[in-house]
């Protein structure tokens, strides 16, 4: 396999708020993101090349099964540009990202948009609930009574049987995300919590209580690459991109995510780096058992070491490397097709210096992963991207 | 903008019998077309690097909403390698061949398989319908009542109005089709039809009569390209692929697509090639009147001439330019993921001169065709290909 890839550079973010939001659409929040990103690049719609759109519930939830992505941008006269919707459950905006970047990199455009959208609210909780549970092999799986929170609340009890994690070391990663989301305008949580308020919330799967677990969102974000004659200076450059499925080898352990490791391990090979170097990373917390098995999986620590490592301060901002600094899926939000597109936002907004109360000192190379749906005891699709100032 | 894009060739081909299967679900379906097209590429299943999946009532009709790639891959050991669903209405499964197509073109994979898999006759008609109905703008059109029959009436009216296209010449694309669809097993309807049955088949939309609409269906196809190392002797290379969306002008005629024009611009001119040179192509006969606009949008007569073309037996098997020789969406079915994949299955059958009792002699250059959404008075998206033998 021989691919010449070109130099792609970040050249607009823009992303809405996020949560709940019921006087707009998927589509009037993608617009929104859109015209944020078009206004921070400061290009001219016209150059777009191609489109893709991150949106997984429109079909079920708000019957908008197609053309979403053309109607949200027909306010841009960006009409004629092919755009394509690609739905990998909560990965779909990273492979959004994916696509644009690798449109780029191959010479098939010069400019590319990734945009990812979703309203989640607009349905009575468990009727989403149920939707979400379509991530997961219906026949198998969501027909005999699996959930989201009963998967993770599995996986945790698992870690804490296999490594010794405690509750009080999970609940650390909510208190750190939310002391981040505390710092960012856009996330749909605002408020610190202590780890006392974790535990003593109520239990939705135990251990996992409501606050060790992401809350359903509405929101939308765009990235705008470009070829690298058309960056600015300070403008980052996407340095590496890999997307991984899960073997479905016959059950191995659940306290960790062999395609998170894989990504991983050719995302670092792509950008020349080791996990040393990652200054910070938006990771996939749908839940915040997960951020502990990411930190491991995207070789930050040990493995097994997760519990302890939050617990120790080592990823808050200011510390080893800083995991979430935009608060992650548990404070930010995670409307599903948005989050792997503000995952990027963040980071672009991070190696660029602009991000404010959150600013991780120093940032010069920035990590982003997601994971999308859950079969057969693992991830189906993960999506790891790595930037650079 | 420059892209140094490698050959491609169609390596294996494989699809399922086309439609009501009451006993398969879009998963097995998947399954039997990518195991047929495995076994057409003989090759081992661990050289694929890659998968996309054209695939859009999944969520809807069945609740699968996510991972229905990875699963139908499962039993060939296909774990680790990214799968990505595309949505393009009725074009996902073109976008799916394009997707793959670009990823070997462009040296990002040496073997990329595109798939596309629908079931939809588990829901009532009318249910399914409704659903389709998401095909259009949700807010401004399927609210008050527009459906996909009643957009193509309408559309036909128009045409005959402007062009004085006739009843009769509409009802000549369903007679030719299903004449074609009784030379191929995997079609849904065999049965050869009259003009005077066509005429006189209950209304749907008036114009438009149960037989000139493409009926729902089920279904699975699969793609498997490669480079050019990889490909055998006889294997077709796919020279051209195009994608466009609609521009949303302040509406024009409804008489033609120029989001149709404009693909198969782009693909003519990169493929090198006039509409004259082209043998045969399948294109989007959704209802009849579809099809006589695709003729005249894609060069192979003039503006307006489409009813007196297939009037006259150009398109015919033998004729000018093979349209459909498969059957089309009318008799061969539209199970609506997997259409794009089943069409360049045909294309690739009858360069390998494997067609059987519907081959075109001397079949070099093949077209394929589709349209997906309608939006806002026009198609939404838009993905033509073409083959060479």
């Amino acid at each position: 396999m021989s691919a010449a890839r070109r130099t792609v550079a970040v050249r607009g973010v823009g992303m809405t708020a996020f949560g709940r939001q019921p006087g707009e659409t998927d589509r009037s929040l993608a617009e929104e993101a859109v015209h944020l990103a078009l206004r921070d690049a400061d290009l001219d719609p016209a150059a777009v090349d191609a489109a893709w759109l991150g949106n997984v519930t429109g079909g079920q939830l708000g019957g908008q099964m197609c053309a979403l992505g053309q109607l949200a941008l027909r306010p841009f006269g960006l009409g004629g540009l092919p755009v394509t919707r690609v739905e990998a459950a909560c990965a779909s905006g990273s492979v959004a990202v994916r696509s644009a970047y690798l449109a780029v990199a191959s010479g098939e455009a010069d400019v590319a948009l990734a945009f990812g959208a979703e309203h989640m609210t607009r349905a009575p909780t468990k009727n989403t609930i149920g939707v979400l549970a379509g991530a997961s092999d219906l026949e198998a799986e969501a027909r005999f009574g699996v959930t989201f929170p009963g998967v993770f609340g599995m996986i945790a009890r698992r870690h804490m049987d296999v490594h010794g994690t405690t509750p009080a070391q999970l609940a650390a990663v909510t208190v750190k995300n939310r002391a981040n989301g505390a710092r960012n305008p856009v996330a749909q949580f605002d408020e610190p919590v202590t780890v006392e308020d974790v535990l003593a919330a109520r239990r939705v799967a135990t251990p996992l209580g409501l606050l060790d677990c992401c809350a359903i969102s509405d929101g939308a974000a765009a990235v705008l690459v470009v070829a690298e004659h058309l960056a600015r200076p300070g403008d980052p450059r996407i340095v590496a991109s890999a997307q991984t499925s899960s073997a479905f080898e016959p059950f191995g352990e659940m306290t960790g995510f062999a395609l998170t490791r894989e990504a991983a391990r050719q995302a670092y090979a792509q950008a020349g780096i080791s996990a040393d170097d990652v200054d910070l990373a938006e990771v996939h917390d749908c839940f915040s058992i997960a951020e502990v098995l990411h930190t491991e999986d995207l070789g930050f620590c040990g493995e097994g070491e997760g519990g302890p490592f939050v617990e120790s301060g080592a990823t808050a901002i200011g510390g080893t490397v800083a995991v979430n600094p935009s608060g992650g899926l548990g404070a930010r939000g995670h409307p599903i097709g948005a989050t792997g597109c503000a995952q990027v936002g963040e980071a672009v907004l991070q190696l660029r210096g602009d991000a404010g109360a959150r600013q991780v000192d120093g940032a010069r190379i920035a990590l982003t992963h997601t994971l999308g749906a859950f079969v057969h005891g693992a991830a189906a699709s993960c999506a790891v991207h790595v930037l650079a100032a």
